[in-house]
């Protein structure tokens, strides 16, 4: 049942394993979840597969909708961009206008193919950055997600995995946290959007360990309470 | 006891509290180890400390030396380097010709005073990468040892932090890694030197955790048995 009081998400570039897996823990956790793609075709097929593998879960009663990219924006409280380092800038100028006043989380790992176990950081220093700088001050750029693998998110229980959350405003790493928890995970105000590339890097370290393991590896966060 | 099979250790710029720490460990785990300092008056206090500590807490039979920079270089199989990242490159100048051949493993994290909590990585890319070109090919740097609190490592149990490896030459990695779990840790072949960004960027992360908690974070790898 999708609780009104909640935020209205969009999820852009939200038909891949990443963009899904939040789709439907957020959807499940009572939001009205939009996923957005170029095409509406795309999108209608993504939500179409969600719907199936929440009723074979017993889950049928979320709000998950299909539209492209701009519409989504449009309509969503705080939007989400989990689309490939080489569409992050078209994608986000074709919605910029959309996103002003709003909170954009920002999910791209700017890995360089075929060589994505090696850290390769743009020169603007991060995607974050990039976004950030692209979309002016009015939009409250938030990166997060970047450590998650898409396979856990995609299964039903809790994931072994911590949130790095970066982005200058702390009240709209607040608002990105509680989304972060929502989704079954923990999530960490880890500074401005600079510290964004700490968690972009770590990804390709991470797929480093993936195929030394053949694993999806995360991150926790340790010592928490070890005080002095 | 020193076990003479094991490579002889230098730390240079290792009188501070992480450097320290990881002499003690190394010298409890049988490694002889030389604590190198600009001034050989410096080294052979923090040895003193050392062993004094060391004394309290019963262990006697340990072999820690103090020297100059220079001579622990010389005088090393495999030399870590401990100093703040202002202090990389002149130190790395210094014992350059006395490196040649052997390992060098950099804790050097690029923090830019007095914003430490804010990523701030080298035009180079990263201190890891500074190093490698500074010293040529017949230098294998390992980088390691940037997420672990000093704290932590000064106590002598274990440490609920992993270390991230990261070095061109596989070989190179693995004795580090010998060493990390020498010291009570445990380490992963985190990629090749540019990855050494990740693990640079991640302290930041965790200085600005620290701030939040009035702790010594660190990290953890999860997700090692989620096979797919």
């Amino acid at each position: 049942m999708t609780n009104e009081a909640l935020p209205t998400l969009a999820i852009l570039g939200g038909t891949g394993d990443l963009g899904t897996g939040l789709a439907r823990r957020w959807a499940q956790a009572g939001y009205r979840v939009i996923i957005g793609s170029r095409t509406l075709d795309k999108a209608e097929a993504a939500v179409a597969d969600l719907r199936s593998v929440m009723a074979q879960r017993g889950v049928a009663d979320i709000s998950v909708e299909a539209m492209d990219n701009q519409g989504a924006a449009a309509v969503a409280d705080i939007v989400t961009l989990t689309v490939p380092f080489s569409h992050q800038v078209s994608t986000l100028e074709a919605v910029a206008p959309a996103l002003q006043g709003k909170i954009l989380i920002d999910v791209t790992v700017p890995l360089v193919p075929p060589r994505v176990a090696r850290v390769q950081l743009p020169e603007g220093g991060s995607a974050g950055q990039i976004a950030q700088e692209l979309l002016g001050d009015e939009v409250a750029v938030v990166s997060a997600f970047q450590n998650v693998a898409a396979a856990h998110l995609q299964e039903g229980g809790g994931v072994d995995c911590d949130v790095l959350v970066c982005g200058n405003k702390k009240e709209a790493r607040a608002e990105v946290i509680k989304l972060v928890e929502a989704a079954g995970l923990r999530g960490f105000h880890a500074g401005m959007i600079n510290n964004a590339a700490a968690a972009e890097a770590l990804t390709s370290v991470l797929i480093t360990i993936n195929k030394q393991y053949n694993c999806h590896a995360g991150i926790r966060i340790t010592g928490l309470d070890s005080h002095g």
